[in-house]
């Protein structure tokens, strides 16, 4: 009898992995091709049991069929590299599935290469502790090699109020492509989240204890969310080095690993708008060119960075409705590649398997699934019934909020962003009759009228 | 006694270069695929004495030595074609260079090919009256090569105030990468006038002509340009077919060819936040959407559009302040890209040929080549003092203009979006302090002290 399950890198996550896996009841194989990753996890790890292997072939033999094979090794050239090597050893029915951190373009091109077997894309969010007890998983591709894999993907999953936090994604690599985008949508929530941090503290003054404390409480309030729960735990954090708070010491230039600019780039090539997202991934790029911004705050000193005084709950008000606008830009555009990429992806789905196990888990997204649930389905979500009403009764809030920000010359790109989209959105007759006015003057490029739709029109206009 | 240069693609665009080209003197031969371009231009435009030949090998075959052709056909599939045609017949010291629209990854590839003889790309920009009277043009590759047509080129483009309208835009893809870039701070031009005009008119009550006046006083001064010019005539343009002003009887639907989205994309993997072009790029696609607004304003009503009252000269110095921001996000994106990608441009020779020809053509670049042409050069364009001084006078009247628009709910994005770019640059200590917390929190990513910089810190923080 062969292990049921098998995972190729036993890294921390593969390992995690794994032990969940073991943790379930399952039979688990392991292989790494560096053999001292194996001999750790023997040795920190005998309960879990893993079938460390000492081949590639020893391993793939080591295996009940069909085989079932979940891959973690590092996106990029790793993974095209044991797609090689397990190619030959592989046969009909087998599903090795690439559950690392793999742009979904690599995947469509991995799709395309004839195998006799079954290969899937999958993201996986919850970092090493969510590996361990329950992530929330994004596999995607062919639909009967996913049933193949699902109960083992279910049982590893985190628990949601509606289940297992795991759903097909849909065809092809929707499943990295939905990752992508989850993670997008967590740059904007931690944008949007310090930026207003800081508006509590460097505009209304509080310390980092008294800004703990509002974080707090809004997390018992339609807040409430991993994100704004560590937030507050961060801001009581003392700095073991001096009398003061810890998130004082730390240096402001952000870090990145790339898949916010992924998003925002598969975002452009869609054509669909999510400013709130791009607004977070510019402002880590401009916090991370440190130099320059001494220079910019030497050359344009702030003369007051006092807000307005502003209620507690406009902050909240401005926080929540740039959330909700922020949601329905990354939903946008999942809907708009779904329909371009022919994944079919249920967004209702996607928002039940965030409500656990990955970093952007809220009880928002409870309400964000029973949104897309209705049919029809929102055209956007912000659209929902239950959203529209919280935006329009935030709405004073959020333009409170945003415009003594601007006054008081406090950052504010992702709360500004977020309100820039849903006013362009909201007004009927916008700017772009100038545009289009100045693109036919230039370029001859016609327009259309009001009251003759469908018509091109060109003026003389000389 | 061959023709000393060629023109392949006698379109509008590409028989008026070679208009342009006779009318300086030079004898020219045409070639189009489709006999009947020759023909037009032989039948409307006798006086320019083009000598069009009849097939691909005559045209070469007319020609002097070193063989000097412009090529301007559609981009994309046309210009692998026409390469692929006139390689066997072209030879060593002859110099094509690619005129049209293409993406400059399109040109790279082009230049991987091996050739006897020399390729470039080439950025036009001015439309149709531009090709014939003088546009902005903007070669890169090959510096000989582009010796070779320098003299041709020099005569065609538009007289600026120092110079012809063409300068060496750097090695390889550059050319084509440079006029990319123009026509994304383009797109930024436009939507700030756009949203310019929407304050005066919805907000401030002014009617087209009121609107249009302001305009033309504004281009009297530092303004003044091609684009406001033409924004106070369309202002003033009555619709033919009724009472009122045509503006307000086209669609507010704004179209776009693409090169705004590819400057987007390219900033993206550059990693260079342009966010006042991406809110213009971002703003046409959502003024096309225009069922969904449509529907957004069924929701989400406005209360009052009404402006605080506010000076016309704050309006124009939001614009002018914008546009500073914008113009510095355009720059900072070519020195990046010039420096990942061996370009080697010279910011004040791309500010000097955009003086006159093309579409953002200003007085406004005569200081922009001022500034990049001292040593050193600002590390951005806003710091040199000329423009650091205009954005600290100005900058009052920007917060209160964007503060009033989203207090009155009219769509402003891409003048918030260029002011939060600046008072996110401008902030000494900002808002990434706590991004980077949250990041060592759920994914150990590590952080850095103001006290221990380049030391990478982990909190265990519960």
């Amino acid at each position: 009898m062969g292990s049921e399950i098998g995972v190729i890198g036993l890294g921390v996550m593969g390992a995690n992995l794994a032990r969940n896996l073991a943790g379930r009841g399952f039979s688990v194989a392991g292989y790494d091709r560096s053999p001292e990753a194996g001999l750790r996890l023997e040795a920190d790890h005998p309960e879990a049991r893993i079938a460390v292997a000492e081949s590639m072939e020893a391993f793939v033999a080591s295996l009940a069929r069909p085989r079932r094979i979940l891959l973690m090794v590092n996106a990029g050239p790793a993974v095209d590299a044991v797609l090689a090597q397990v190619d030959p050893l592989l046969e009909a029915g087998d599903v090795l599935v690439d559950a690392g951190n793999s742009h979904f373009t690599d995947t469509d091109r991995r799709l395309r290469a004839g195998r006799a077997w079954s290969f899937l894309g999958m993201g996986v969010s919850g970092g090493e502790e969510g590996a361990l007890k329950g992530p929330a998983i994004m596999p995607g591709g062919d639909r009967a090699a996913f049933e193949t894999l699902r109960p083992y993907l279910e049982a590893m999953a985190a628990r949601g109020a509606a289940g297992p936090c795991v759903a097909y994604c849909g065809a092809g690599s929707a499943g990295h492509f939905v990752k992508m985008v989850h993670n997008g949508i967590e740059y904007g929530d931690m944008q949007l989240i310090a930026e207003t941090a800081f508006l509590l503290r460097r505009g209304l003054g509080l310390t980092a204890p008294g800004a703990a404390q509002v974080f707090e409480d809004w997390n018992r309030g339609e807040l409430d969310s991993y994100l704004v729960e560590i937030t507050a735990r961060i801001l009581r954090t003392p700095d073991p080095l001096s009398a003061g708070f810890l998130v004082d010491a730390i240096l402001d230039q952000a870090g990145q690993k790339g898949t916010g600019a992924w998003t925002v780039l598969a975002a452009a090539e869609a054509g669909v708008p999510i400013p709130t997202l791009a607004a977070a991934v510019e402002a880590r790029s401009l916090s991370a060119a440190r130099p320059r911004r001494l220079a910019a705050a030497e050359l344009f000193p702030s003369e007051s960075a006092a807000l307005a005084p502003l209620a507690l709950d406009d902050l909240r008000d401005a926080l929540y409705a740039s959330k909700i606008a922020s949601y329905a830009q990354g939903f946008d555009l999942l809907r708009a590649a779904s329909a371009q990429r022919g994944y079919g992806t249920e967004l209702s789905e996607m928002a039940r398997i965030w409500t656990a196990g990955c970093i952007i888990r809220a009880r928002f997204l409870e309400d964000v699934r029973e949104a897309f649930l209705k049919t029809p389905a929102p055209d956007l979500l912000a659209f929902a019934p239950r959203f529209a009403e919280e935006l329009r009764r935030r709405e004073p809030a959020w333009r409170r909020v945003v415009s003594a920000a601007v006054l008081a010359g406090l950052p504010v790109p992702g709360l500004s962003a977020s309100l820039a989209w849903f006013d362009t959105l909201r007004t009927p007759r916008g700017t772009a009759s100038v545009i289009q006015a100045q693109r036919d003057f230039f370029g001859a490029h016609t327009y259309e009228r009001f009251d003759r739709p469908g018509v091109a029109v060109h003026t003389a206009w000389t």
